[in-house]
This record gives C-alpha cells, structure tokens and sequence, in this order.
C-alpha cells in the first residue's frame, strides 16, 4: 500500500528545521508494509496546502499530515482541510477534556488559544492525542484516508505507534511485504561495483531493487524485495544475497547494516583484545568514531592525537631525525606513531595516520588529500599511502578516518 | 524569487537517508532572496519523477533537483530529463576531461559507466562540477530554470555557491532582501528563553522574524528580516540586534554565526596561543572539532583521549589514590587530566571531560549523563560538574563537548 506523507511549516522550507519526522513515519509504516511514495513539504499557506492534499489524494490511498495544527496563529491547516472537506467547526467536549487533563497533567495554565484547540471539523474522526494537545483528524473520502497529526516528534510517534498505523492496517489489510538487506562493500569505486553487478542487477526479479549509497570511502548496498508474501520477500532477499557474495565474496565488509566501528568493536571484544589510535590529520575522529559505540570502554584504551610534532616526539616516541628527513606525513612517521601508540596507551592493536587533510599545506609531492594510514599490532605493523584528492578538508578527514577503521578490521579479521 | 527543491532517491523515502541537502540549499539560496516555498521528495521513479518537475515547473521559476544522476542503474534522472525536455544525449569531451582528472585527482582508476557521465542531454547547459563527476544539467524553458545536481553533499554544495547561487542570481536579479544576525545564547533553555523574549517578539515589525535554533547546550537566535530594500531590512537588523543585547546581555556567547570551535580558533591566534584536550567521555570528539577548523595546525597542539585509568596515569599522571578514591569521574581527577595535558602536550591551555556516556555504566549519585569537565592554564585550572540528564550515549556525548568548548571559550575571553 503506498502512501504519501506532506510535512507542514516555514520552518521545513527556510533550512531551520531538519525533517526527522517523515524519515521515522517511514521506517514504522515499512514494517508494515505500508510503502512512502512521495514526500512533500509546504509551509503554512493554504492554497499550498490545499494543493498539496489534492495531488496526494489523487495519487495516494493513504496520506498522511504532519504539522500545522497548533495553537498558534501561523497554524492554518485545520481550517485548510475544512474548506478541503467542505466541512464546518465543532467544539467538541471530549477534545478538550484531554486538552485540560494535558495541561493538569504538565502543571501549565490554560488559556484561550488552547481552548480553540477543542474546536474540530464535523467531517473527521477525532482521533484522541495522549501526548500531547492538538486533536488528531482522521479523514474518509472514497476509500481514500487523510490523517492530520501534530508535527511535534513525541506526539506524532505516540499517534502513529497507537492509533494511526494499527487503524491503516485494520482497514487496508496488508497488501506487501518489504524486506531489506544491506551489505556494507569496501575496495570498489561506486562506478566499478556497478560494472561487477551489471548482469546480477539486470537478472534481479522486477519486485527486488538494488540501491548504492556511497559513503566516504565505503558503499553500502542495499537490497529490497517488496511483494504479497512475505515468504517470497525473504526467500528473494536470501537468494540475492548468496549471489552478491559469490560476487564480491571478500569485498563484502559485513552482512548487516553496521558501521565500521560497530564491527570492529564486535571483533576485538570476541578475540578480547584493547585497540588505540594515533592521529595526526584525522585529529580524534577515529576514536570519536569509535566511542560513539555503547560499551566501547571495554576494548578502547585511548588516543594520542599529535597535531604537533612535539607531542608525536613526546608521546610516541617519533624520532626527530625522521620528522626532519621524512616530513611528518611519511612512512616513518606514521609507523612510529603506531609503534609508540602501541607502547604509550597499552593495547593490541592500534591505527594510525598522519596527512594533509587542506584545505592550505599541500606541496607537489605531498598533494593535499595525502594520508599515510598505518595498522599495526605488537611485531606488525602495516602503511599504506593513500590520495583522497579532495580540496575539502572535511571530505579527506571522513575518508581518511573510514579507510584507517577498513584496514583495522582488515587486520582484525586476519589476525588469529 | 521563489524555488522548488525536488529530493530524488528511493533511501529518501524509506527512511534510510535524512534529507540534509535542501536544508543547507534553503539557507544560501536565502542569502541572495531566493526562498524555497515547496519541497518534494520522490523515488528513483520516472513517472514520479517528471510529474514532480512537470508540477513544480507550473509553480515556481527555479527548479533545483538533487540526486539521481550518479552512474548506477538506479540512477534515472538525466533519462527522465531527456524525456521531459525532449531532448537527445551526446558526449561531451568537456565533461568527460572532468571526469579523467576527478579520477586522477583520486588516483581510482576509470571505467565504462564513469564514461557514460559524460552522455550530456543537448538542450541543456552542462555546469562543470569541480567537486566530482556527474555534470550538473542547467535546462532554460519559458524563462523558467531546471537545475539538476548529484544528490552528494560536498559536490552539491559546491556547485551551488560557485555556480548556480551566482547564475541564479544573474539571470533573475533579485526581487528581495533577507538580511539575518545570528548569535549564540548560552545559560538558557529554549523555553525560558521564549519567556524572556516573549514581548520583545510580540514587538517585532511584520517582515522580521525570530527562529530558536537549539544545539546541545546552546542555542543558535536567528533575526531575520525579509523586505524590498536592502537598507530597510539592514535597519531592522540593527535595531532588533540592540535590543536583543540589553534583553540578554552577557548570556550572548558571540555576534557571529560561528561555531564555537571556530571562535577559539580565532581567540588562540589573537592571543598567540595553542591549546589541547585530554577526553575520557567525549573520547576525541572535542579534538575533531577543533581539528575540523581549517588551519587549526596553528593552534592545536594535541589530545590525550583516556579511556583506560591506565593512559590517564601513564600519559596524564593522574593518582592511582584519586582514581581508587574518588573515581574516574570526579572533580580530583578531571583537574589532573586538565594539569598532565597542559604538561604533556606542552600547550598554554587545555580542555578536560570525564564522565558517564551511557547508556550503561551510571550508578545512584553518578548518573548517565554526569560530566565533569575542566579547563586549565597554567598555574589556574577550574572544574565544574553537569548532568546533561539524556540517556542517549551521542546526545550527552555531545552537550559535554559544547559545553567544555564554552568553558574554553569563557577562559580565553576573560584571559589577559
């Protein structure tokens, strides 16, 4: 069943806000098997509104409104879906029962504009809101259905979860299945994995899609069946995803929707081993990286981030003959950063790097987007040199940090 | 001038993807008088396509489309547009000597699909894109403008302020003016804020608007006054930002709109200064952002990230007495992280953070979310405890390094 979702407000069109809500209605609706076709932002004008629900209605079964409903003045589309439904106000009483219990329950005052909120039209369902004060409309119009939802995240959540989508599914029934799986592939340029795929992608039956998402460095592949049964859905999933690893067998980084440090921190806990970082260019995003995981406390030791070379001496123990001769972004270097990282914060096994990230510094020899990036754990220690050719500094520190955490678990699923 | 943002792609619908793009588009074009009235988002689906531009065509005179254009399979967009403006494909050396020195800026080598990039619809003007291999499309009809750009953050970004923002602005001239004055507030939540501001925003003149952009501990006011004469709405600006001043006073962290980071980036260079961390909870995330100011070698000299109690001995000296006695989270502690970075890293003032992330790990009187964070220089370091009370680990990850940035930034300020 497709539907189509139309989020509400100024504040979704002049770059204030950043829409969370339809990015959440549409995974829960996923589940099931309700499928966002089309999205839609407008802000509060209503022939804008107006227009947007009539596209919708035209196209979609299922519509679904955020935002918009409010107390506030700027908050027209109640009366927008009035003239829409060609329907009249009404105050109705157990509307605001709810609106007084709210404002009870918070300790806040009542006053006339949240009043107003117990006036609703005559030609919906007022679906009762237990998060919060604004009504919820459900609308019927030629098995069609409009739902209008505050777009306060909490609310629509509570609405969506208890109400909205129990209700779609009672009266749609479930139409489709969508199953999902997403491989996680590394060593490929978005172009050249699609030249390893052309034949599979072309002999993918019509209800499978295969979408590529390029990250900095890495590219996660996501498959998606979406039919009548959900036996079929899964055995397709199951099918496809044998055939993508007899295609990129070991290019495959991981067979679930994981990052990179979510998988290191998996590897390292299962051989129990503690992992560091040394960070010249990449300035602490690896280990930020890494301690975003939960738990991450028990396999990371720690970092030594060494912007100057006094810290990459002090700390690391790199030779200031090496840094003279060498330059900080040089094998050497790098290696003794991983050496003396492995010594100075006590663990198994340790990334390093050391690079030009820009988007000022950049020599002939030494572009800017150069990373020297070494793995190494005690007696190993592997470097490689690595040209991310961006002048955007932001752009060479994400791939330098993606490609420094590849070749770690490189090394951790190599390692005994 | 109105404009129309169409998002294309199917992760944008499935919930796999938040839609950043338009949000950062909605801002710059805003800078030139642009403003974005309707936003839409559909799949990698011709049909949906061409009727999403075919509508947006209808409304508005600018017509900026993102993504779709990359060299997969489920890329469609440039198909689409051929069909919509009737118009043939043919290649372009141009284009195509772009796409050769992308690819030998990055050292990655070219294929069959990358060449395919260079197949350019002949009824439009192909914009190169410096920033990587999808030719931007710019289609005139009827004095109305398509542009289609790669859906890839940094590519996209750069293409709008180098090309299109400019052309744009050439060709229509610019019927508005939209001036804004931003500053940090620090010390408030949003609600009270609201409160204290309530009458000065109940007397701002019709075409001047306050936005509340919260952040993790911060929170980013926005004036902005849209108006046909530029003096007119630098005026307002002006006025609004006074009184703003005398309402809030001291609790404004900065007239610019810059983050934190960059501030004191700006304050060690003044004062000839560098500085450096030693993190246990916000594990390198302040060192990233410090890092993540172009040119900031000049200032920072490195971070201690001390996971384990053994860096925080070993690199940092804390006591193993404090750490036994009072843990790793105290006031003891942080203090030593601060005084053994300021030694360690040989730097004139440091950062320090040792608390509990979450989600696990708290305990009664040393909750999720508990921080202690200190800021030092020589001879003076001063601490202070927070609760930033969430229980998701990245959200206290992430007011704990605002917050010590602040603290930072207060030190600096105040420092002769």
């Amino acid at each position: 069943m497709d539907v189509e979702i139309i989020t509400i407000g100024d504040e979704l069109l002049i770059g204030q806000v950043v829409d969370t809500n339809s990015v959440w209605m549409a995974k829960e609706l996923e589940k099931e098997g309700f499928r966002v076709t089309w999205k839609t932002a407008v802000g509060d004008v209503d022939t804008h509104i107006s227009e947007a629900i009539d596209a919708a209605m035209k196209r979609a079964k299922v519509v679904l409104l955020t935002g918009g409903i409010g107390p506030t003045k700027d908050d027209i589309t109640r009366n927008t879906l009035c003239r829409y439904f060609d329907s009249g106000l009404h105050f109705s009483e157990e509307v605001y029962q709810n609106i007084l219990q709210m404002f009870h329950c918070s300790g806040r005052e009542m006053n006339a504009l949240t009043r107003l909120q117990a006036m609703v039209p005559d030609k919906c369902t007022v679906v009762r809101n237990r998060a919060g004060t604004a009504p919820c409309m459900w609308f019927d119009r030629d098995g069609r259905v409009l739902v209008s939802m505050p777009g306060v995240p909490h609310e629509m959540q509570w609405l969506m979860t208890n109400e909205i989508i129990p209700r779609l599914t009672q009266v749609f029934g479930r139409d489709a299945y969508i199953r999902h799986h997403t491989v996680w592939v590394t060593g490929y340029s978005e172009s050249a994995l699609a030249l390893t795929l052309e034949s599979f992608e072309a002999e993918l039956p019509p209800f499978v899609k295969l979408a590529y998402l390029p990250q900095a460095g890495l590219i996660r592949l996501r498959l998606s069946a979406c039919t009548g049964s959900d036996e079929k859905a899964l055995q397709a999933i199951a099918g496809e995803k044998e055939k993508l690893h007899t295609l990129l067998g070991c290019h495959i980084l991981s067979e679930e929707d994981k990052a990179p440090e979510a998988l290191i921190g998996e590897a390292l806990l299962a051989k129990g081993l503690r992992m560091g970082t040394a960070e010249s260019c990449t300035g602490g995003t690896i280990a930020s990286k890494i301690t975003s995981v939960a738990g991450s406390s028990r396999y990371f030791a720690g970092s030594v981030v060494s912007y100057s070379n006094h810290v990459k001496r002090g700390l690391l123990g790199v030779s200031e003959r090496d840094l003279q001769e060498h330059g900080a972004v040089s094998r050497e270097v790098v290696e003794q950063m991983a050496r003396g990282a492995l010594q100075a914060l006590d663990c198994d096994c340790v990334v390093a790097t050391s690079g030009i990230a820009g988007p000022e510094g950049g020599t002939a020899d030494k572009p800017v987007g150069m990373v020297w990036i070494a793995v190494g754990r005690k007696g190993e220690v592997i470097s490689r040199c690595f040209r991310f050719g961006s002048t955007l500094r932001e752009v060479n520190i994400a791939r330098a940090s993606n490609t420094a955490l590849l070749m770690l678990l490189e090394l951790l699923n190599k390692a005994v």
